[in-house]
Order: structure tokens, then C-alpha cells, then sequence
């Protein structure tokens, strides 16, 4: 390969090329960057809407309480006597009176079984109230904004298979299907060879784009078998998982996707590093028709391989 | 046609090319795929942003039922001899009294003549109001959500036609119309054949695409006749209806175009199997112009044939 | 024009291309289609979102009085004696009585000073308190959809003008402009024209697109011209008024913008008929420099024009 | 640079080629164009999701404020004696008292310390209730509307650097990096040079497409350096800072990229002048790797540049 090396151009998708000691892989297994990006600025928005569930929630409430506290203090300070619980033998706390206060206002529930009853308190009621609701407004447009995102639902094979393709060619493959009920349209994936050369001061990181069989499908409604042919013209005619081990190899996987359910395009990113990538190996296939000529596709097969002899073209 | 099958590079439009026996059709009539997903994990906001609006709404009215039910049981709990109902003569068991004091929470009507008279009651109303709203803030971004979703408004002929289409050759067409007043642009058909070929051991399905005399409209204003012109050049020259019922064929269209009103792509997929198909046939226009110059399109009429003779270029 | 006819390949944007007799103008002036379409399914929700605003609050306002009227015949028929006035002198009759606290109970307002006192109406107030929710959730939704829509802000000439071009060209032109403060960004224009060609049964309309000199513009921050040079290479050299006129010809403009503060396409239609093309005339020019070197740019003034002498490729 | 501009085609990105006087710069610091435009319509919609977060709430509560003293006022006309307050000691004027009635109804806190008891003052109480509800309607579609804009997260090196690029050429060169945690990816960049062309009686503004080395990064995940090559191609190839002050030179970025996070595409526009430009220097690297091999990326100092020995193949 090193002779072959020179007739590629050398291109960057964004990654950097120079550094000074090799890196980890690139791509997390989780799909993240392995890279720390200091300096950032973090919108509060955004943390809310990509944050867990549970955990978005819990913020919500959090602030609902101190908000409420920070209202039952304004209350207690301006004349916590001029809130007034009647019909009830409500015997608790000035404070706690107010806290209860403000959150019959804060929700604009207002039972009225405590009530405000002079001007100040009133005026200040009434802003509470309108505070609550925006509190809410917010609130809904970040549940919708959470909600408006689409959750990426493609899952690919842990592993990548050097596996017999063609005649007389083997292939670098791997297999990706769609995990939720969403149709995904006009797929299309690139796949990049990351390696690292070594200099006496510094190492270079080089890109190799994998020419693939086919590109392209226009449904991800089975699964996809995205193949690069280990042929003549290939980069990697001939080189060994050894090889890649050597060059800190990393396989880089860029697909995109029309979400339909959505109207907005879904990119996916992950990584194969030579250690999950199997040497003489092919995919089981995960569909087949019953009797009455029905397709099944078995969404979590789709990891499985088994052994098959390779035809030769690579690791010769 | 058998000898020409060679020269067509062979392509898998994403529905897989091997299979053990012949299938059903692909697409079925309604749009969906003929393929059953095994292991799909669905999301619980997909479900409920797709389903039909009286299954929502139902289900949106039974959640509200048991989340005050379940309300209604931690007020009978924590001590419902403090939910006091004041210048009333409601005569009601203990747990029912609790859940109409908790509609009234949730919802934050709070009337005010059931109310709490001590600490941990207010507390928990005050919760449960938090509660309430933010069900409404996640059903508020359930029906947008519904809402902003494109419905799709492109109505096909039943039929697919053999008609004569210019002077030496018939043509292959179907028809689309917008069915909504949403204007939708660039518009894009593709028409693909699919095919079975029997081999000893399994069934090879085979995607041919059919090229079209105009595969791009700039408006879906009236309606759009599709034509793939049954020339020499055809995949399908001189391939008749038993030909097609023979390969089990079916020809899947796949139709692309921009709502205006939504700012989206929106796709559509349908289908046509042998019964499908007229031969000899051409369809009855359906659009006119009335005395003062005004064009008149008949969407209902989309499917209206009538009987006409073939040039010959199929079937022959 | 009649000699080069054979040789423009005959398209049709989607207008149709065989009528009985002449047609209206195809694009109104409102930039709607002059085609009467019978049979279409109107959404209730796509009607919502596109009236104009006075009238969808009046039907939400209509909606609300309605769906009180409802609940209080509900409260009438299941009772009306258990809708109690308290502490007040609130001497109305009974079904405007039930009116007011279905009013008090959709919104959630719940004073207390009419109250439900028995265990059915304390129910029907709880679900109609949840239906008040729910109808604004509904209402929520809908003006978050009228606002999400962007409202295309180009402006175009009102006239279409043959002037001087080049040095031995003229040109057939018109004028857009932003008329908001969002900023459109890869503006792309198609301009077609479309003529009537009289045979003894019937008119066949033909769509002849004409070149432009520039078809794109990176940004809408002035006006642009989009021109079309009248050269031995256009259609229309040597084509006259009168031959417009003759051939019921009209000008098809389609303009394709981003909308860099909506992240969504808009698109743009709109046509010039023979009487709002004006032979020898140019623009004048609608943006200055004033002596501190700012650009100012006369919005209104798009529609400017002054005499100007033909070269004479047009109407010779 | 004069024999070869009439070479290349001039085009207009479109901020118009042809002024009386000289202009400022086009782009401002700020990315916001130097075109005063007159007649434009602004939607109220747009000014409240373009605004700051502070005004914009500013302008909510003083529109809830104004609204509440208006129904004050509508009370007070139509019979102030029907606001009852009960169990109070309440002792405000009577204006001060329809206003916190209508807070309380506006908001739908309705405590029922204060309530009407008469049939004009329910009804209007009612409306009150229901207008409440929909301004909040309102406030709910706009909070969502400002959340769903993308805020353009990339921030661009302050100046442009004139520096060594290859053995032979020197390089124009920029750096732009992600500012957010938001993921840009296909990231597009166009850079175009203006320049003043003075005549007697007018100034011609010529827009000249600078070639890049790489106009296109699959990510944003590091920064990226843009990269003009001033080779014997560049058509500023021996043009000194002189020659870029004496022509009045802007050099204009445009960088699009797709905001996976919201599922848009982003616009970006910045400009360099002749100030902001230094010849003979180059940027000093912002990433590099720890011990561990991970990357490190520090946003801040995108802007640092030191001294460096400039090949020559520009201002020679």
C-alpha cells in the first residue's frame, strides 16, 4: 500500500491531520467525537432539549420549587399577615403559608381557600400568575421542541466482516437496518479509511475514502450490506489486520438519511477500529418469506456472522 | 426479454434479492411494505404522533382518568379527612370526594369549595397542579406534533395502462393528482420493475428501472400522466400481461415531491401487480375548459378508462 | 418563431397541454392557479392554518361560545339544581346560570362562587375542565402552526419590459425584491413561456423555457433583474407585441428561495400576460449611495421604469 | 491583476454592481448587511422571534399589563358594584379592584375572594378568561418559535492571514470552528473578493470567486482552515495590501452547513477588509493530543496567529 500512497489525494472531513502522538479512535462507540472542545458555549436551550428525559423532568420540578420558595419570601417580606387562609383550620408556619400561597397562584389552580387580601398582595398574585403561565409556555415549547427532534434509529453491526463478494474479489463489509417504525428514504453512506503515519516528530493522519459497491438505496426497509470490493483498485488490496493494527487504523462510517416521519434529513456516524473488524467471516442473513410469501426481517441478527473462507484478495 | 437481462446491472432498491420462495407484493395497496420487522423498538411519542385522532384523544382522556385516580388514592392516604368541602351538602364516599378534588387540582379549575386544610394536602395539590400542567404541556406538543406532520395528498389511478402512446410504440402509464389544496412542486417519479427469476434452490428478485418520457413536473396543478414508452429500447418490449404474471412482477413507483404549505419533501410508494394492469386501454381526460377560458379538473375522474388499440410495441 | 418550433422538445410543468379551446391566464395575479379542482379533501386543520387571522379567532371564539352553550345544557338536563351560588345575589335564570360556571369551569378560571355541589356535576366539571384544557392545547397548536409557516416576502415588478440589454441584444426583464427583513439566500429563477397553438379541434399549449442571463443570485439584499437576452438563440427574437398577443402568450415566472429565518425553501409563482408587457421601456434604478458610502435601497420603487430605444432583436 | 480581468465573468452575488460613489464595507462586523432598505413590511410575528430574551419578555408583560387595565376598564364602565369581594377586608378603589379581579380572571387563577354577581359581569368575565387562555396561546407559540430558530453557532478567526501554504504559494487563509455543542456537518464554504473599479462618472463593483483548496468539510469538529491558494491562477496572484486598499477590497465568506441538532441548514456571512488582513503570518495550531492520545480543541484561541516568511507569490 505504502507505494500506492502517494496518488491519493489527501483530504480532511474535519478531523485534523497533523498531531503530534497518535489518538484514540476518533468515533466514540456511542457516536460522539473523541475530541474535548474547550471554550464552548452551551445555550441553556439546547442542554434542555438533549438532556434524558428523567433527567429534564427533575429540572423542571426543581425550579418549580425554587421559584415557588423565592415567591413565598416576596410574600413573607411585603406583609405575610395580608394572606389569609379562611374555612380552615390551616395551622401552619407564616412561611409555609405563603410557599402554599404561591403555588395555588403559581399554577393558577387559586382554590381560595387562601386569598390575598390587599393591594400589594394582590398586585403581586396577579404577576405570579402570569409568571406561572409563562413558566409553562416555556416549559411546553421545550416538550415540543424535545419531541419535534427525530431519534436517529439506525443500528449497524457491531462488527465489520472481510468477507468473500465477488468471483474473484473479497469484500470490507458491514450491515445496517432501520430499528423503529420510521421509513428512512434515500440512504446514502461514504466510508473512510483514517490511518496514521508515522514522522520522526510527528504523526500524520491521512483519509482514505472505500469506493463502495453500491452507495445508495432508496428504502432501509431490510437491512443494507454496505460493501467496499477489496479488488485491484482498492487501497487496501493486500493489507492484513496486521497492517491496520501498525497504521492505528479506523474505519469511518457517514450515513444519511431521510427521516419521512420527520421531514428533516438524520446523520449517523460510528467507526470500526481493527480490533472489531473479522478476518474471514460473513453475514448471516437476517430475512427470509414464511409459506405464504410474507418477508420477515429479524432486526437483531443482524450482528450475526459465521465463518467462510476468503477468496484471497486481501491479506496476501 | 431473457437475453437482454444481462446487459441491465443488477440493483437492490432496498428490499433484498434473494429469497427462498416467490413473495407477496411488496407494497401493499395502502402504501406500506409487505415486510414484518421483528425486534423494532418503537418510541411511546411516535406511536401516539401517528395513530388516528380518535384513538389519541381516547387515550389522552384515559390518562387523565388514572392519573386522578391514582391522586385521588395518595389523598385518601395521606389523610382525607383534610380535603374539607365548605358550603356544600356533597354527600359522597371519602375516595370519590378525593378524585373530584383532584380533577379540580389537575385540571386547576380549583373552584375552591373542595380545598385542603392542612400542610401535606396543600403540598401534594400543589404538586398534582404542577403535575396537571405539564400533562397539558406534553399534550399540547403531542397535537402539534400531529399537526405539523404533512398529510399526504397524491390520489393514483387504480389502474396501470397499456396504451397507445405515439406513433410506433405504446407506453406503460398511471396517473396522479393532489388531492389536498396544498400545492406541491418538483415532482418526481421513478417506476422500477421488480421480477422474480426461479432458480433451482431459490428465488432471485430483480429490479429493472423503467425509464420515463418526463420524470419531473414543476406543479401537481392538474393531473400527471407517467409514461415509460414500450419501445426497442424497453426493458419490457414485447413482454405481455402472462409474461408479467409469469415473472411475478410488480411495478413499484415511487413518487417525490415539495409541499409548499409545509415546507417539506414529502415521498409516497405504491405499486401495481399484473390484475393491475389493462392492456389495451387509455385514459379518459379529466380536465376541460368551460366557456369563459377557466380549466376545470375532475380529481374523481383520475381513474376513468376506456377501451383503445395498441400500436403493438408489447405483447407482440 | 414558427420554423424553430420543431426543434424546442416539447414539456409540460404540469398545466396541461391539449384543451378544447383557449384558456384564462394559467397563474392569477395572486399567484394562484386559474384551475377549478372538483373533488379535493380539505383538511380542517389545513383550513385553520391558513385563513387569515380575524377570521380564526372568530371561529375559535365561535367554537368556545358553542362548547359552552353544550356543557350547559348538560348541566341543565343532568340537574341544574346542583349548579349553587354562593355568597352572591346572582339572580339569573338557570340555564344562563349553568352557562356562566361551564364559562368559569372550561377555562379553568373556577372562581368557587358558583359551585358544583353533587357527585355528577362535580364529574361533568372535572371532564369539561380537561376538555377546556385540551381545546386550547388544540388552539395552541394551531397558532404555533400559522406562525411556523413563513410568508413569502418577494415583490415582483408589475411589469415585464423589452429594453436595451446588451450592445446588440435587447432583453425581456423584470424585477424582484425582498420585502421583509429575512434574509433569502440562493435564489434561483425559471422563466417559461407559455403559448396557444390553434389546430381545427382543439389548442395545444405549448411551455417554452427561456434562457436567463443569470439564473441565481447568492443573496435577495437589493433587487434583482432577471433577464432574458433577446438573441438569434432565443425563442421569442424577432416575436412582437401583437404575436404575444396572437398566441395568448404568458410569461411563467418560478422563483425557489431559502429562507434563511424559517431554515425552509419557499417558492414563488407568478406570470406576465401580454398587457403587462411594455415594449422599449427600462428600470430605473432602484438603489443609491448617499455620501457616507451606505447602500439605500427604494423597496416600493421596484416597479420604476422610463422610456428606453430597442436595439431591435426584439420585434424586427 | 488588470490584463486578466476581463477574463473572468463578472457576476453579482447580489449587492449590485454598479454605484455613484464608492460604499462600506457590504457585510458588517456584526454579519449583518450595509444596505438600508426603505418599504419594508415587518411582521409583528417575526420582530417578537428576532428580539432579545429580555425585550421580548418586556413585551409580554407590558401587553398583560395594558390588556388587564383595559378590562379593568370594560368593568368598571359596566357596573363596578358587581365585583364583590368576600371574607375580605379589602379597601382599594374601585379601579384598583376591577384590575386584580381581572389579573385573577386574565390568568385563570380565580381565587374567588373577589367574583362577579351579575350576569354582564360573568360574561364578560368569561371572555376575559377565554382571551387570557389565548394570549398565553400566543405567548406559548412564540416562546417555541424563538427555541426552534438554530442560533449559528461558528465563530470565525477575527483576521485573514496571508501566509506560506505550499513549497511555491503562498495561501488567503481564515480559520472558522463550532461555538456549540450542536454537531455542523456538511459544512460548504464560498469566498468571493469585491473590488471598486472607478470610472469617471460611476464606480463598478467586480465580484471575483476566490478558488479554495478544500471548499468542504464533512464536519465541524475541529476548526477548519480555508484556504485560498496565490498561485499564477489566483486572480490575486502579486497583489499587495496596497492594491486591496486602493480598490476598495472586501473579501466575502459564505458558509452553509446542515445543523443536525434542529435538522436545518445554517447560513453564515462575514467579510474581511483590507485592515483586517495580514500579510506574513500564520496561524498557530489549536488543537493537539494529551498523553492518552485524546484530541483537545481550544475554541478561543482560534484568533492567534505569529510571524511567518511569506513564499512570495504575493506582493511581488
Amino acid at each position: 500500500m505504502a507505494k500506492d500512497k502517494e496518488k491519493i489525494k489527501n483530504f480532511d472531513p474535519g478531523f485534523g491531520v497533523d498531531y503530534k502522538t497518535r489518538t484514540k479512535r476518533i468515533i466514540n462507540k456511542n457516536g460522539s467525537f473523541n475530541i474535548k472542545r474547550h471554550g464552548m458555549r452551551k445555550l441553556v436551550f439546547h442542554s434542555l432539549r438533549s438532556m434524558g428525559n428523567l433527567r429534564f423532568f427533575t429540572v423542571v420540578i426543581i425550579t418549580y420549587m425554587l421559584v415557588n420558595l423565592l415567591f413565598a419570601f416576596i410574600y413573607y417580606l411585603s406583609g405575610i399577615e395580608h394572606i389569609v387562609a379562611s374555612q380552615t383550620h390551616l395551622n401552619v408556619p407564616d412561611l409555609l403559608m405563603a410557599f402554599f400561597f404561591s403555588m395555588q397562584t403559581f399554577t393558577t389552580v387559586g382554590f381560595g381557600s387562601i386569598f390575598p387580601d390587599d393591594a400589594i398582595t394582590n398586585f403581586i398574585a396577579g404577576m405570579e400568575a402570569m409568571t406561572g403561565l409563562l413558566f409553562f409556555a416555556v416549559a411546553t415549547g421545550l416538550v415540543y421542541g424535545r419531541f419535534s427532534k427525530p431519534v436517529i434509529g439506525i443500528m449497524s453491526s457491531h462488527n465489520m466482516l472481510v468477507s468473500p463478494f465477488n468471483k474473484n474479489e473479497d469484500g470490507l463489509m458491514f450491515r445496517i437496518t432501520g430499528l423503529r417504525p420510521n421509513v428512512l428514504v434515500e440512504v446514502e453512506a461514504k466510508v473512510i479509511l483514517a490511518i496514521d503515519v508515522d514522522h520522526s516528530d510527528h504523526v500524520q493522519r491521512e483519509y482514505i475514502p472505500l469506493e463502495l459497491d453500491t452507495d445508495y438505496v432508496a428504502f432501509l426497509a431490510l437491512s443494507w450490506t454496505v460493501v467496499h470490493p477489496i479488488n485491484k483498485k482498492s487501497p487496501i488490496y493486500g493489507y492484513s489486520k496486521e497492517d491496520m493494527i501498525r497504521d492505528n487504523a479506523e474505519v469511518l462510517i457517514l450515513i444519511r438519511a431521510y427521516d419521512d416521519a420527520y421531514g428533516q434529513h438524520v446523520h449517523m456516524r460510528f467507526s470500526y477500529v481493527p480490533e472489531e473488524i473479522i478476518w474471514g467471516a460473513k453475514f448471516i442473513r437476517n430475512y427470509f418469506t414464511d409459506e405464504e410469501g410474507e418477508i420477515h426481517l429479524n432486526i437483531n441478527a443482524i450482528h450475526e456472522y459465521e465463518n467462510a473462507t476468503l477468496v484471497g484478495s486481501s491479506d496476501v
